[in-house]
């Protein structure tokens, strides 16, 4: 796939760190930008140094304007620039701070080149869905890209809910909680649940309980049309988790809504991006006690 | 969706069991298609009474002739009755013989109103995929409706083997074999070995290792467009096996590629049918110790 | 093993719930209790009916006069009694409120032919040892017979710690927690995370992370000798949390020791007492989908 | 603890390997036995270089002259040193070839200083038990030092058992099959099949299922006390593996008798042996994915 670089007449650098490493990224990225004559807008919430030209910019004047968020740091950092704009329909190419990440996939020894023909067209387009939620017919604000949570409120704490799947009763159930995930959340909180890893291009949404008191709930993967009903028990109180952000608390009676949002953020990756090579990396698949078995 | 009852001019009787209640349920079905005036078959596999009219038809009639097949058993039953009619396209229904399957689920105890509403055209169409394979480019003969397993042939016995999915190198493991299930077979053989449960509309092939080495190897969902291939690794020998029932020697070297077969087994379900429902009695949802707590 | 009803002199009646159920049961073990000149003391939190003779005692009371407790209840109510008298050595007998608990094994439909028989000396003894901690050298006044929690305070929200085991270094982990559980414990949370059963015969501790973020932790067991030491990663809070019952904050730098303590509860048991019974019942053994199919 | 090395007066030098490495160990392992005047006997199942003064000793003769084993090579040497020369009470020094190992601590570049210091009488001695079996009542020959295993004979096929300890029923099960692991073995198959690791010094037996269609099947530990019966169901096949070596073929009705072995395996350790730092090195628990977000 090719498009013009016109397409990214606008970039905005953006991090949620700030750190040295972040700061020399910034200035390196600036550099690569001015050169090939983009116009170049600093998040106001990102490390800002000297050099000329490199000014702060509001969220709300970078949503209007940019064509491409360049997010600097770790998954937390591509997280919290996809609520911030990847929900609006921005792409963004994330670039690590040396260490692959799931979601940041540009590493700063290859910076230059990479991002120099992302700039040009050259590259892999990868579009996630993010979950919506309600909470007794009211809608809530954030949206959530890994996964909703709904639990106790504390580890070790009991709480009982109904969970309806397109307006069918699937199960009750006590747990601490349950996960409901996407495919991008797949490799995160969910994995440590026990839930599949599932490939960003499958059409899913995971739901994975959180230490049940029954023996026999397992996983269940549903297609991500499916609207997920979970209605705290009497007698219970919960909370509600958006990528481990934003909090609501409920009530017993109450009914959580989720299902996936219509807004999809746009991952920009280079051409030879590859997910296996990211679980290799990131979930030690080639640092495996066998593998070095094997190599004896 | 109504459909005209033309659509099941002929209908075969199938089961792969002789029992005396496969016999009651093959005469009592045989009634109810006699009554409707609809041309009946009996597989010559399937267990016939003396009744006047019963009588045997080949496999090959009755896919040249039959507009539905009933098979009469547990999901075993109906996998065969899949591999032996349902690949080419006639829908199936299962009658269970008291024991709700997941394939299977329409009741002895009601069959003629189940059965009546189904062959007046109201049912549920329910499509699921099966699995091609081939082994060095030799297309093999047979399906697989729950899952394709490559092993050592033995347990507590290894064997290691490199995986490609579209192509792409995913990870090389040493394990005593690897679960390749369609979300049909997510409940069977998949389940035992920790595969998540997928809902049969999700489009995902689910690979699940078998007792691996590596301690951090997880079930992988990948969508069911995905060209799976396995290489079995230097020094190795190996089984592929297909539904547990077709068995294939391997040699160290040789590639087998699984991926969705174009055909698709239709089932056909009484209207209310629910799999969340096969899912509550099947695997113990609804008895699991802790609902006991809940209604003390 | 046969024990003289003499010691059985004051027997103790103890509930933690208050219901009619309850009621009846306490009205019923007096009328036992009496019938056979044993003193009968009712525990100030348990509930009193109107009958003659029946009053409350002390807690402080009843630990020094009783030879025996009764604890009607489910596992829970026997926990509870066990942090109060079960610790300083007085035996405690479980009735249960109609369903078999691990813990609370005689039945209401055989509660007189089975407490005239235990008080008569016929029963098992089986001694369940209980944790204790410190933190940072400091006792904490609780004991757990379950578990120790050490945990980051909420779900989704992650702790790091090392562990040591017996003064060695065992591992660094980031996790929302730990779970420290004895062998009567292993039936209980730590079995929700994915921790072995553990036969109360065992003289082991089962060390169970919660949602590791790392693939490759797994349960661990230890002798029940061994001294446990978890330190609070700098940088994060936690909380110990003692049978899910008692609360304390802890601070990064803080060191937790686990051990078993000195003290042992005693469960007294019918004769016929049987681990793998109540299991059977507990965990649905007796109820899982297959049994069902070789039941077919 | 110090020995004289006067109990190390005849030493033997075992490998079940032959290979360019091994050879160059044991040409080390002979030179420095002979400068500590130590009498020397090779194996005749080890690779024999040209040097004066080293020639086979027979099995037989090893068992009655030798007062310690060196094995060289992997756990799986180990293991077969065990089962020739361990069991009859011989203690056993792992080297290995330049990986940890479980049993083989050993390190090639710290041979000289660390065999020298135990033949001088400082190391740790640790005690290990067998399993030994019988089939209807008749002894099995063969011990296994890791695991006795029952099962269907092949992958996804089915096999029923009944399991009762110390003549207690505790389940039904239809599974592949069910593994029976010592502490030792806890860390070998038992570990991808879901067993919880058992530290060597728990007095302990692990019983897990593989792959049960049961879904509330858990791995149980009991005490090491326990006899454990496996009684193979009605209308099937099994077989009894040990250790992944010896196998014997078993019909329906069959019991076998599953207890530890009144022999002992000694293993010698250099006495800053630590078995958390060889789970941290075999397990990668000091690798995982994320450690490294730790250290960024």
């Amino acid at each position: 796939m090719v498009r013009n670089k016109k397409n990214f007449e606008y970039v905005a650098i953006y991090s949620s760190l700030k750190s040295k490493k972040v700061s020399q990224i910034t200035d390196q990225v600036f550099e690569i930008l001015e050169s090939l004559d983009i116009k170049t807008l600093i998040s106001e919430s990102s490390p800002i140094s000297s050099k000329p030209g490199m000014k702060p910019y509001s969220d709300k004047y970078i949503k209007n304007k940019a064509n491409l968020i360049i997010a600097i740091g770790g998954d937390g950092t591509l997280l919290s620039s996809a609520r911030l704009f990847g929900k609006d329909g921005l792409p963004i190419v994330g670039i690590n701070l040396g260490r692959l990440g799931f979601l940041t996939d540009v590493a700063p020894e290859e910076l230059t080149v990479n991002l120099k023909r992302i700039l040009s067209g050259k590259y892999k387009r990868d579009e996630r869905f993010f979950l919506e939620t309600s909470v007794n017919d009211q809608k809530v604000y954030h949206l959530a890209l890994n996964e909703a949570v709904i639990h106790s409120g504390g580890l070790a704490q009991l709480m009982e809910f109904d969970l309806f799947l397109d307006n069918k009763f699937a199960f009750k159930q006590k747990a601490d909680g349950i996960i409901i995930s996407t495919p991008t959340g797949s490799t995160a909180y969910s994995l440590s649940a026990n839930g599949s890893i599932v490939h960003p291009a499958v059409k899913a949404i995971n739901i994975v309980p959180m230490f049940p008191h029954s023996l026999n709930s397992r996983p269940l993967l549903v297609s991500n049309s499916t609207k997920i009903v979970i209605k705290v028990a009497k007698g219970y109180k919960a909370k509600l988790s958006l990528d481990s952000h934003h909090n609501l608390n409920l009530k017993d009676g109450d009914e959580v809504l989720i299902k996936k949002a219509n807004s999809y953020l746009t991952l920009i990756h280079p051409e030879e991006h590859d997910f296996y090579s990211a679980c290799r990396t990131k979930l030690g698949w080639s640092l495996g006690f066998n593998e070095k078995d094997y190599k004896l």
